[in-house]
Formats: C-alpha cells, sequence, structure tokens
C-alpha cells in the first residue's frame, strides 16, 4: 500500500476521532506511547488519553494542511508530519499547530501511535 | 547522557552548520536518508546537501525556538522536534518553521540524520 494514503487516512481518522469522540483516541495508543505536548510530556495510553481529555477546550475542529511522511526504519515503522489549524469555539481564527507521529505496525495489519510530538506554532 | 541535552547539542551543531559551512551538512546524513523539504523528497546524503545549498538563499541564520525529543525505539534511535525562525538577508521578519529529525547512532557513538522533514509554517 502506498506509504502516503495510509499516512493521510491515518491523520484523517486522528483528527476526526479528536473532534467527534476524543476519548476514543486513547485506541491508537499503547503502553509504551509517548506524547510531547507543548513541552509536557506524557507516556501510555491511559494518561496521553487523560491529557488530550483534560484540555481546556472541550470542542474543536481540526484542519490538516499538509501530511508528510517517512519510512522511519526496518521495523515497518512510519513518521508523519502534519501541519494545520485548530478551531475553537466562539473563535474566528485558527490555531496554527505542527505535529509529529510515530507509527508502529501492529499484528493486525493496522498502526498505533509510538510517538506524539505537539506544538502549537508561534504567530 | 540526557537525551535532551543531546537533542539540543544536536540540534545547535546542525544549524550553526547550516549557517556557516552548509556543505558540511552532508557529513549528518548517509545513503538510506530521507530528507522531505516542503513537500519534495530526497535520498542519500549528496541528494540531501545538494537540495539543501541549491536554496536561493546562499546565507541565512536561524534561530531555534523549541526542542522536543523522545526515543524512538530499542534500537536507540532519537526523534527531534524543532521550532524555530529563518533569518534571510536584507530581511527584517523571520520565516518560522517546523522541523523534525529522526536520529540514529553512528558506531562512533554519535548519530546521523535517518529522517528529516521541514516545513515552512502557514503565515
Amino acid at each position: 500500500m502506498d506509504p502516503n494514503a495510509v499516512a493521510k487516512a491515518f491523520v484523517e481518522h486522528y483528527y476526526s476521532t479528536f473532534d467527534t469522540n476524543r476519548a476514543a483516541l486513547a485506541n491508537l495508543y499503547q503502553d509504551g506511547s509517548m506524547l510531547t505536548f507543548e513541552g509536557e510530556q506524557f507516556q501510555g495510553a491511559q494518561n496521553i488519553a487523560g491529557k488530550l481529555l483534560s484540555l481546556s477546550f472541550p470542542q474543536c475542529q481540526h484542519f490538516i494542511s499538509t501530511v508528510d511522511c517517512q519510512p522511519s526504519g526496518p521495523a515497518g515503522g512510519m513518521l508523519v508530519f502534519v501541519s494545520g489549524g485548530l478551531k475553537l469555539p466562539g473563535e474566528e481564527h485558527l490555531l496554527r499547530f505542527s505535529q509529529m507521529f510515530h507509527l508502529m505496525p501492529t499484528p493486525q495489519g493496522s498502526f498505533y501511535v509510538q510517538n506524539d510530538i505537539f506544538r502549537l506554532n508561534y504567530a
């Protein structure tokens, strides 16, 4: 399968889950997964989902601008680099962000998020 | 060694080399290395250095804003996520960018760049 298509499908799935059923993001991480969110570090699916659920905005909408991907090595992983915008309720302007994911294959032929680093862009 | 200190030292070395002796960046990549620069893909140290040397600005100055890092897996690799600004000669304003590196250890105890994805931030 075309890795770019896989990356794009993952990214669309990730942000639509974020925007409609944020708690379900926990299923995309595993115990060894890591998130660095605006410089703050979290490890494990439960801690990561806990952080994402505790963000000050219960609702939001992500817009994807670019998706770049590369294979990460012989183990079948994939690096996905996203730029996009985040719209909060009642706000007119998008918050621009950049985010990278390191996806690793599961035995079921899907992917989980091993590494996740998120940063809002400087204005 | 503290991985955050390693990541920060690498980032400082990378951008100071970029700004003062760009051709020497070839030494930081290997034949299997990949660069995605504004969506354009390059593989191998020579092609990557060729791209970086052919950029329209022969001189520039990088400013680093944030450096985040995580281990990438059992092989000793490291993911480094950078946000910063790029100052071109005669330009007053910084171009904001985000960039990720996947560093892999060398037998000599140093690191090379296996993956490199660069994007200018949307204004």
